[in-house]
């Protein structure tokens, strides 16, 4: 059993209100309890955090590593092409982490290209809106498998 | 009647401190009173918020959307040229706003001519030291007046 | 009491007609007399000019140092973006000068977002349609009232 | 019946003049005329301008929609690269147009590559000489032939 | 029941050989043969081609359009940077698709980091390795699904 | 009497059923065999081919040689952006051509802005639909014929 | 005498834990110590503030005016590359200031070249581990002694 | 005895009173006869004439061909940077010709330091003042002399 | 005695044909039994293959780790600056290869300075006409050479 | 004990003479003798070499490797941002260096910001005047002193 | 009486020999001995000094100043483009300097269009040939003149 | 018979020494005997230079013209990314040469990749360690052998 974290970036408490032709119409609550529900028949637990404060993201990533957090799923939301220190903070703990969008970034505007993080991620799933996360934290799983001998 | 906001970016706390060959001599306090009186003048409310955090100003933009505020006048300071989570949340609350800057940002260092704003603003005023907020001010209060069948 | 000077670019002559969606309806004579009613009641003199020739522009511009104008108020429209001798033009008379522009020019033609006047002008205001004149004279307007000892 | 437009930018008056291995000996004369007898023999009507000056051509422009002009063909010479007015002027008056060029001017300059009307055009041709407008004017009469209802 | 196609571009005929430390040892065989039970579960039929050949690669998503092909996933290997005919093909029979990369192409060179796909693509998956293919079909699996009146 | 040579690159056998809004509803075999017949009425005959494939254009380029091929018509279609195998088969067989694209490419994405071809071209011509191949065949046709002595 | 203030940006409160290889094992708390043990032996006071949160560093550079800080060493960390507000609140406050880095950031990932502070800066320090911050120290002491007269 | 032309382009009518710190007090009419005198000199003959007009200065080039103009000077002003009907029209002409700047241009804003001129003129002179203008003179007036057989 | 390949890329075919002026008049045919004769006069087998195809030239590679080919000679031609599947094929047998030009590239067009191929080649030799691959093979014969021991 | 070497690049010897302003009254002969004292007061050797020729700055950090200079710190002026040569010489020797600067080359002309050494070095000091060495000697001194059993 | 230095940099000893197309036949002993007698003609006493080597230049400049050397005219040949030692032995001395170039170097390779030097310079002359030296000796003798008190 | 010249570039007397793993073991001495000598077995005479002194090279390059060099084989180093002085002294004595890098530059650091000499050198060979020298001679030999009439 092995523990997950599920970090949501800026603005995305507004999941299911904001721009819902982009991002649908799931609650980030719906999500997070779907999460937590499907990690949980994995037989891993899951815990989850929004926030829209570079620091207290930070914070959270930091703590992780005390818990012994095994491995993190990120959206970063803005904070992915703007945010060094996000990836200091993930490179610091050297925990692997997958990460996430919602929409598909390479069909918006040209910034949203440009990610401080992708090149450090284990990979990058985007555009499937809430599937997002579910197919990261399957992929997640699956990596949390242990191999058989081969 | 409506309600309007007026945000305030990092360091303009300082006003009428910091560097006051740019920004002039009268306080943050003494604008925001002035702006209300004439808010006032006009038939509107206007409240206003300031803040060195980012995630603090996205709170109260997420905010101004359950207010029903009708306009938003921002001077997001430094933010202009850094924050894409401040323009995800303006677009996310889709409330009307002007971009306002005290200084004539285009006669300052070179990375002060790019601003993750202005494509979502209505428009732009720079360069009319507290007067640029006087002026988005009653930009604003035009927009929201009826206009005559025509 | 001072005399202003509001300058239009080219095509604005075609104001009220011209891709109204982005322009609105007036006319630039409904514009000019208002402006020119706005400064009197400031007690002030508005004299306006339009042309689609940069060389009458410059001319026009020459002409108003020794007409011993205070201010100028200019929408350069296309040669905003071209014109280095219009730049040199208003350099050259040393008079203060708003630059304005009726659309949002941020949200347009990214060619739009370079301006050779910019970083020599009081300030900027884009994106208010025909209140961008207003304002702009309006702040015009205040830099020529006699500020109190202080 | 329809009006067509040709427009001539600056330097074409030196047509047979200037650099013939480039542009061939024809005058300007002998390709107006020739295009006018081709757009009679199709039952149509075609005026030409040339101007060395941009704003005579933005006013020929304007002028352009008074007179019902269907379709304008322009050889913008020099300006393709420089006047944004020129691109605003048809813009304004939103007559489709065709891009002329006698020259290739992928195969000169590289700063003649860059055009501030292509975008705009309903087409462009270039590099085949005075041929270039009689194709133009073909393509255009076609455009302007009704279509069969399918 | 829906029908799905899985596209190889270059060099993935080699898979389980090539760099087995950036893709793993399963073969395309492998791969394939997984997708096709996982779809069959699911109630649809996946139909797989590679191809190194460019032109192939083209002609296998027009016939896909013949066959009422309802989703694609494509590897597009090095294509994925220099081919705007695939781009095109994709564009032309306007079938949805995913785009799928075993390896972290932000991990790698620079020129990995372009795609001519991704901003026509429903979503991108990228770095997990054989694990990628099969993401990419859960996601479209659910695209796939009825939605539930809402 | 000359022979001529019409080349349509890959997506072209779509014709008439890819994005019709923008490419027409005319077939492929309908454009050839009607610039056939013109070139056929000017005493001149015409052959066509289509492929998908780079290597089989480049193949029907080097036979042209052998076969007297006095013009080549060419809408590289995708390759324009990316082949130099065809610029330099192209510039090997050394018989003079015309680049046409039936959309104004300039119009699209900016990478169709730029052509491995358009300054060995004798000339261009974009945006008329089909009646670019007719317009190109004419322009050829011109250049074909014999030049009265002057 | 004189007071200085030691700020540590994001992630610098790892230090002893953070990827070792680069930075070493001395904690936050180390480095602070020996800094205010070595200031009291010149005969000043030293302070020192680390923080995730960029604007808990603004403010505290904005309470160190108050505090007639006369000097400050600060290691933005990834602030270095993001943050103009934090340029802001230094060029606002007019406390002269050093930037340190205790990793070679020439060294690294090509977008830590770029700093937002160090033209603002007496000078910068970087590559000598917790030994930067002790250079730093002993530069400001020799600024802040009274030059003989010369 | 050869006939020279000297041109000056936009703002250069203001010479004496625009911005004296930089282009010094003598007037156009000044450098204008002085020159004349020294033409007369050395045996030739000077006309010379000021427009703030490009398609003004465009005519002066044409006509200068059928007066056999023999040299020209130009001081394009500002038209340095932006205009390539200039360039167009004494390419044109084919009129050895001298790039003349009062001011030095490579010491002022960055977009000075490029001309659409230069590399088609004979030679390039800036930064003496109203000598550089007499220095252009004396090597125009070397070009023109016969050369001793060699 | 090791196995070598030498790879021609598209259209050098033609040699010996196309612009002999750059590349000489030696055929294909001629250059490759004079390979061949040399290897062989070295002790090693050379085989050679020449195709327009991409594709067939990616197979080719493939291949060559079949039969356990020791070192590539492959003169991409215009892949040298377009193919990354050409690119991928090579990084993935790991086949020491150099890379080949009969033309010096830095002379010709600026995007021939651009190689996909040339960071993973022992290296790289241009410019010498057909004896560009005689050196070539040179280099490769004596990197198979066992080296003393030292 | 160890020996270090002092390098001080072109225009130097000027020190106390040139831009007084930027660099200080110290000349160079006060500079090496102080950090010679510096460094026998810590047990080193020190020795120094000023010369505005590359090639024997070359020269004499080839020597420094047979003299078996444990330390340089070397303050290469312009030749910074032009000499690979430098870059070369330093790499070939392995001796750890650090780059010094008396001046802030951040806040001068943006060439100045670019280091073809900084990568190589151990760290960079700049801005300091005088104090800038003497930093560097210490933290060098500091490098060079044996660590405790940790 | 003033005294002038005339530098000659790197491979300006050939003159006369090298390239003579584009430099002529005079040799550099011509050229001096020219410039010498202007000089003394004026009342002026001239010397020269050509070296193919930087610091030779660089202490040639440093030389001038203790030789209270007033005025200095630089053919800096291929330094121009690459030396920052020499932009700062010049801005050290701060001896007022034309730069001199005797072929235009806007006509020539790209690199050649920008200088280390002219932003610093009196004033730039190119393209006379020999006489550019000349032009630039008379505009220095014009400096040097007292000017009539005004 | 003919006279070939080997130049060595700057930090080349270090081979051997330097950077083993990227150089070889081999010195200069050994590389030049062994040159001599298979020129001499083909009938030629071999001179060679070394030196770290651009000013030396650039001597010996004007040198050779007198003494009748026919060819110049030239490893620049790192003078083939900043010496325009070296491509200028080449370009003057008008003698074909090689460029050789016993390195392959395009496996190293980006700047490494252009070279101020490749476009007006016959060829380049690079990556073939010392033996990239004798396969410039053999290729320099081949060159200057009489071809048969043909």
């Amino acid at each position: 059993m092995a523990k997950l974290l599920v970090l949501h970036g800026p603005n995305l408490n507004l999941l299911g209100v904001r721009e819902p032709d982009i991002y649908g119409r799931e609650t980030l609550a719906d999500i997070n309890s779907q999460l937590a529900q499907r990690a949980q028949g994995a037989g891993h637990e899951l815990a989850w955090y929004q926030s829209n404060a570079e620091h207290e993201l930070i914070g959270r990533i930091h703590q992780a590593r005390d818990e012994r957090i095994a491995y993190i799923l990120i959206n970063p939301g803005a904070f992915t092409h703007t945010s060094v220190a996000l990836r200091d903070a993930l490179a610091a703990v050297a925990i692997p982490f997958t990460e996430v969008h919602m929409s598909n970034v390479h069909a918006r505007e040209p910034f949203r290209r440009h990610s401080y993080l992708s090149d450090l991620a284990v990979g990058v799933i985007c555009g499937f809106g809430s599937d997002s996360y579910r197919l990261a934290l399957d992929a997640a799983i699956a990596k949390l498998e242990p191999k058989p001998a081969g």
